[in-house]
C-alpha cells in the first residue's frame, strides 16, 4: 500500500508543507481508475487559511467533478482526517481513505466507518515523525489548526 | 432572531450569489460579542470551487482565529448545513449554529447536537424561496454541490 501512487503522493505534499514551514500534512484524491483528480497540502500558514486543511486542498484542487467520481474515489491523507476533512469525505461519499498515520491525532475515522466508508491506516513512520516534529516547534499553529485550546 | 446582524448578513450573501448565478447559500460567522468576523457565499459556480460552500467561505474570510473566538461564536447559514460544514463547525467548536432554512435540504444537524452545538432553524420563507428556486432551474448544479447522484 505505501507504494501507492496516492499516498506517495500525499507524501510528497506533506514534506512541501513541511519545507515551506507550514502544518505538514498532504492529501491526494485519486480515481477508481487510478489517476490523480487533485493533490495539496495544509495551507494555515502560507495562505492564512482557516479551511485550506490538507484534504480540503486535495478536493479544491480537483475542482468540479461529477458525484459518480468521488463515489469511486479514495482520499489519501497523512493524518487522520478532522472533523471538517471527514465531513468533506461524507458528503462527497468518497469510498476510502487511506490515513498515513493516527498516533500524533485522531479525527473522524469512527464517523466514516459509521457511514460506509472504508478506513485504512498505514502506520507510516514517516509521516509521524512529520507531524511530531512540526507540534514540539509549532504548538500554537497546530493547536490552531484544529481548533484546540492550549 | 430574524433581525441578527448575522442572519442579515447570511441573507445578503445569498441573495448576492443568486445574482451572480450560482448557488444561493450564504453564511456569518458572529462573535460572542455580536461583531461579523467572516462572511461569504457558495462558490461552486462562480470560482469552480468545490470545498467553498457558504459556510466554509465564511470561515476562510474570517482568516486564523484563536480557538477561543470561535467558541464563542455563532454560524449564521440560509440552509441546513451539510456533513462538510457540519464538520467545520464541530472541529471549530463554533457555540451556536443558526439556519435559515431546513425544508430543501437537511443537513448535519443531529450531528451538531450531538457534538454540543446549539441549533436554530428560523425558518425563513426568503431562505427558502431562494434554493426553491435554484434547484427547479439548475438542478444539475445542486446535486453536484451536494454530492448527489441524480
Amino acid at each position: 500500500m505505501e507504494s501507492d501512487i496516492g499516498f506517495t503522493a500525499a507524501l510528497e505534499e506533506a514534506k512541501q508543507g513541511s519545507q515551506e514551514g507550514g502544518v505538514p500534512i498532504g492529501a491526494a484524491l485519486v480515481s477508481a481508475d487510478g489517476k490523480i483528480l487533485g493533490r495539496g497540502h495544509n495551507q494555515r500558514i502560507q495562505k492564512g487559511s482557516a479551511t485550506l486543511h490538507a484534504e480540503i486542498s486535495a478536493l479544491e484542487n480537483a475542482g468540479r467533478l461529477p458525484a459518480a467520481t468521488y463515489r469511486g474515489a479514495t482520499m489519501y491523507t497523512t493524518l487522520s482526517p478532522c472533523d471538517m476533512c471527514t465531513g468533506a469525505c461524507v458528503m462527497y461519499q468518497v469510498k476510502r481513505v487511506v490515513i498515513g498515520e493516527n498516533k500524533t491525532f485522531v479525527g473522524g475515522e469512527d464517523y466514516l466507518k459509521q457511514k460506509g466508508v472504508e478506513v485504512v491506516i498505514l502506520k507510516s513512520d514517516e509521516c509521524q515523525e512529520l507531524m511530531k516534529k512540526f507540534i514540539k516547534e509549532k504548538p500554537d499553529d497546530w493547536n490552531e489548526d484544529i481548533g484546540e485550546e492550549l
